[in-house]
Parts: structure tokens; sequence; C-alpha cells
């Protein structure tokens, strides 16, 4: 059977582009038994696949040149070798790396495999119940700790960590001023997720004044996704005993050369700060905890949720360039 | 009564120099009842004072202009109107701020002060039992959390705390590395304080690496006492789940303007990496639990310690301004 696969045909210096990828044909083998042929339905594309892209120790191996992309995803089971599956079944990978590939078809053993519940939006699985939704949970409470009465500010408010972390941290109490790009995004935080206040950095030259503005009692957390100049206005408007949870510097993922900026740790000494990095297989033996805490606010009806959603498998390299440029609001998912 | 008074004559820009001191000539009143009369015998000098020379936010309020500079210190009553002390006694104060002036004599109320146990060296309660002692303790048990077989690296390691840090390190059972400037001081690490291995940054040129070299299983504690360039160094030799405990940045305390280097941002998230700024207050509603442990060890023999002793009310200033240039091993202590 012939089927598609976008690999990584180069590794970028900076910022990707299209000639970093690149559509090949192959031709896959007959099942063999136990064996499950799978369409990916809905592809996941995420700021964390740009470190991939480098050949540089990370906490998931890089991408390898000549082979399809891989990231999270929901597939179709189209036939089946291994009796627990059928024709049809929505599925997810549970391998050591829980991924599909770029591609619009795959073999998987079935024990690399799992069904999901039919009657939730499968892009749920990729959004509030997938990496995103416990990014924000574990980052937030497990590192941030709120308190009630706490002001909590969020860089990449208007993604997908990002809106979720907005409405934790309301839930718990706090003050939520989200840090964003462009009025319509800001309008969003406020309007539309509830947002204490919201800051538009591509239309405030003075960041600094404009976090102080929105932080009358100064930042107990900084929930960073960001990183770059827009984290250094808001570290200097820090609280003394302030967290930061550090999730994503996607502003300096395109950097070809070390980024330079203000040393932070003079300011985090004189208020007792603390600064963490975290990645959410950190917490891959508390996932059902998180899991568990976030169904049943969506149950009750209390997170809401926005995805960006781009038709056809040849848009993949687009969505993922895109995440560069601010074009996403919430996730970005691919149907494929 | 005529004394002398060493005084914050101006604010320094950039490293500070004796024009910044002044010594002047006061008269102290008659002793009211309750209050007692007390001569500083050995004054600490320490690298935090250069912040509170500054005039910042920090977590103790900055020296003021034309007023006595302070630290702490052990003094002799020489004249007492509280029943509680009498001519002779050795004490320290035990007020908001726990200081003595940079005077030759001062009068304190009898319910500041407590009397110290004259069975053990004085200078003791400067070191071990004292801030250097229960930041080292602090600093690498509750932020660093050492585990037996981790490595830990120490900036500024022939100082008062990185001394201790070293020897508690190995008491935990880890592998320790100083770095400090100088032969001398990286013999004495290595000879004196069973330091499994010293760096000496005046003699290495390339100290990422000799900090490879040092450290060939990477860096799990880092505890920076110095910062910048020293520090750069250390950062990219971490390994996942690393923590830095972040006590001093003495190599940045003289910057006029606000100090550049590689931001760490990027790192930290890729490794989990664990950042965090303290102050010895922090503690202080568990001071009694460090003093416990440091005195148990004194007792069984099993912590060494050294300080630089220098003889005269008058070097004040020039043992302060000698921390900068690295002058000391161990506390910097003034005999008055």
């Amino acid at each position: 059977m012939k089927i598609k696969q976008i690999i990584l045909a180069s590794r970028p210096k900076g910022m990707p582009d299209k000639d970093n990828f690149k559509t090949v044909e192959i031709t896959l083998p007959e099942l063999k038994p136990g064996e499950v042929l799978v369409k990916p339905r809905y592809l996941s594309v995420d700021p964390y696949m740009r470190g991939r892209m480098n050949d540089a120790k990370s906490y998931i191996p890089p991408f390898q040149v000549g082979q399809p992309l891989e990231g999270g995803g929901v597939a179709e089971v189209t036939e089946s070798k291994d009796a627990q599956f059928k024709a049809g079944d929505l599925v997810m990978s549970t391998g050591v790396r829980p991924f599909l590939p770029w591609a619009t078809a795959a073999i998987f053993p079935g024990g690399d495999l799992r069904k999901i519940d039919s009657s939730i939006p499968p892009t749920t699985y990729l959004g509030i119940l997938g990496v995103p939704g416990l990014t924000a949970y574990f980052g937030l409470l497990d590192i941030g700790k709120p308190k009630a009465g706490e002001t909590v500010v969020i860089s990449g408010a208007a993604g997908a960590v990002g809106l979720l972390v907005g409405q934790l941290a309301r839930i718990q109490g706090c003050r939520v001023v989200g840090i964003a790009g462009g009025a319509e995004k800001v309008k969003m935080l406020t309007d539309n997720f509830d947002f204490d206040a919201a800051i538009d950095y591509k239309g405030n030259p003075d960041m600094s004044a404009a976090v102080a503005t929105a932080c009358p009692n100064g930042v107990d957390i900084y929930f960073d996704n960001v990183g770059g100049e827009i984290s250094d206005a808001v570290i200097t408007h820090l609280n003394f005993f302030a967290r930061i949870p550090l999730c994503g510097q996607i502003a300096l993922y395109n950097s070809t050369e070390v980024p330079i900026g203000p040393r932070i740790q003079p300011i985090m000494i004189t208020r007792s700060i603390l600064m963490q990095g975290f990645t959410i297989g950190n917490y891959a033996t508390r996932f059902g905890e998180g899991v568990k805490y976030l169904s049943e606010l969506i149950k009750a009806g209390k997170l809401k949720y926005t995805e960006t959603v781009e038709e056809g498998f040849e848009l993949l390299p687009d969505a993922l360039l895109g995440l560069f440029s601010g074009k996403n609001s919430g996730k970005m998912i691919v149907k494929v």
C-alpha cells in the first residue's frame, strides 16, 4: 500500500522554513499478526517540536533527517490483525514515545495503541486532556503553587497551555494577567476567557510599564511560555518569594546563537525567587491525577477551550511554522 | 563617653572604595535603667553588605548615609543597668536586625542581647553557628537536596559558606568540586578540606573544559556564590533535574549596569533544572534545627573551619573591600 509521509529534509539554521520538510511516497508492507493499520485523523503541532528539529541533547530524541516527523495525534483503525481493535476505532499511541508519524497511514503493534472514548470530541485528547492540559495543570499547581489573592502573569497566554493556565489560576482565586500578541487575542483573553487584564506585547513599546499597570500588587507567579524580552519585563516586577514555572521559550527557539539578556540571578536572590524548568514527561507517573482533575472541571462546565484547526495533510509544515508567528489561538491541530 | 564610629560617607558607584567610609567621633549618653554598654570585640564582614550600601529594595534595609555600618558580631559588656548582664559577659544582638554597629562602643536595651557560651570560641558564632553555617545548611539541604553519589559544584568554595557546603555535601556522600581563585586556595580545598577536586578560575582560561574534566558525570547541584562567567561555565554541564541554590553573586555586586549574559531559561527547560534564590532570613523559624545539626557535627569533630582575622577597628573598611578581591579564606572577621 502506497502512503505519503512528510520527512525532515534538513535541519533548520535559525527560523525553519518549508525547505526543511519534504513529502515522500513509500510503500507499507502487509500487516503481520498482532499489527494494526491506522490513518492519522488529527495531528497536533506544538512548540516543543522546534527543539526536536535540532540535533541537540534534550528530553526527547531529535527528529532524524530522512525520517517522518511525529507528534501527538488521534488515528482511525482501518485494518486490524489484533483482536482488540476493529476498523473505525479511534486510537492514540501509548508507545515509549506516544506519537503518530506525519503520514497518511502507519502500522503499529496493537499493544502500542489504546482506544479513546468516542463520546468526547477527539481533539480534546490533544488539548485539555492531552499535553497542553497536563502541562498547565502540573506547571501551575505543582511548581507555581498559587494561593488565593495572588497575581499570576502568563506569557503566550492565548496559546493552548496559556488559556488553560489562566482559567486554572482563576479557579484558584488568583488575579490573572495574560500577555499575547495583537488586539484580537488580548480581547479574547478578557472577553471570552475571563482574564482580569491582558497586555498586547505588539502594541506596547514599554512592556515593563504595561506590566506595572496591570499588576498593581506585583507578580507572584510568572508562567513563562515565551522567554526573551517579554520575560525581562515581567521579572523586574516579581514579588518576594515569587515562582516561575518555566514552560517554554518560543521567542528563543529559532536563535542560531546563544541568546543574551540581563542576568536574573541577582534579583532572584534579593527577592528569594524560585524558577523551575519542566517538561510534562517529568509527571508521567501522575498523569492520572491531572486527567481526573481536568475531566471534572470539563464536566462541570468550568473550562473553556479554543483550537485552531487547519485541514489537509500537506498543511502540517505550515501549521508548525505558524506557531512561531503566533498564527494560532489555543491548540493548533491539523485535520488529515 | 566619646567613641568612634565608621559611617557610610557616600553610596558607591560600582566598586566601593575607602572614600565611601568615614570615621567620626561621637559622645554616647549616660546609661538609662535597663540599658547595657557593650564594646564590639569581633565584627563580621560579609558579601551581602555590598547590597546594603546601595539604596535598593532588598530583604534588609540599606545602610543610611551618615549612619554607622552594622553587621554580625560578638561584644563584651563593659557596664550594665540590666540585672541579667554584668561586665565581662560576651553577648550578641537579638534585635529585629541582629547586628552590632561599626563602633568602639554602643548602648543596647538588655532585652536585645543574649549571652553566648564562653567555652566555645566566640568567632564560632559568626561562622559555623552563625550566618555562614546556617546559609550552607539550608541552601544545600533544603534547596539542593543532595543524594549520595551526586556531584556538587561550589563556586566561591574557599569562602566561609563554600567551605561548609563542601563538607556538608561530603557528609551526604556526594562528589564535591570547588571553584576558587588562586593555587593556594585550590590546594587548601583538596588538601585540608577533602574536596574531591578543585578548579582555580584564575588559572583556567577555559572554565567549561575544566568543569567537564572535574565532573565526568556532570553536575547535579551547583551551589552558586559568585555568578557571572564562572556560573556560565558550570551551567552548561548541569544534569537533568539539577538544582541551583542561588546564594550569592559576588562577581556582579559591583556592576553599575544590569549585567548581561547568556539566557539560561532554555537549558533549564530542556534539562528540568530548578534554581532558587534564598537568603538566610527565609529560614528564621528553623534556625534551631540548623544550629542543632551543625553543633552535633562540631562536637563529633566532623567540620573543619578556617577564618581570616584582621585586627584593628580602623581596618573594617579594608576587610569588607577585601572580600571583593578574594583576600579571605573562610570567614572574614575583624577583631576590634
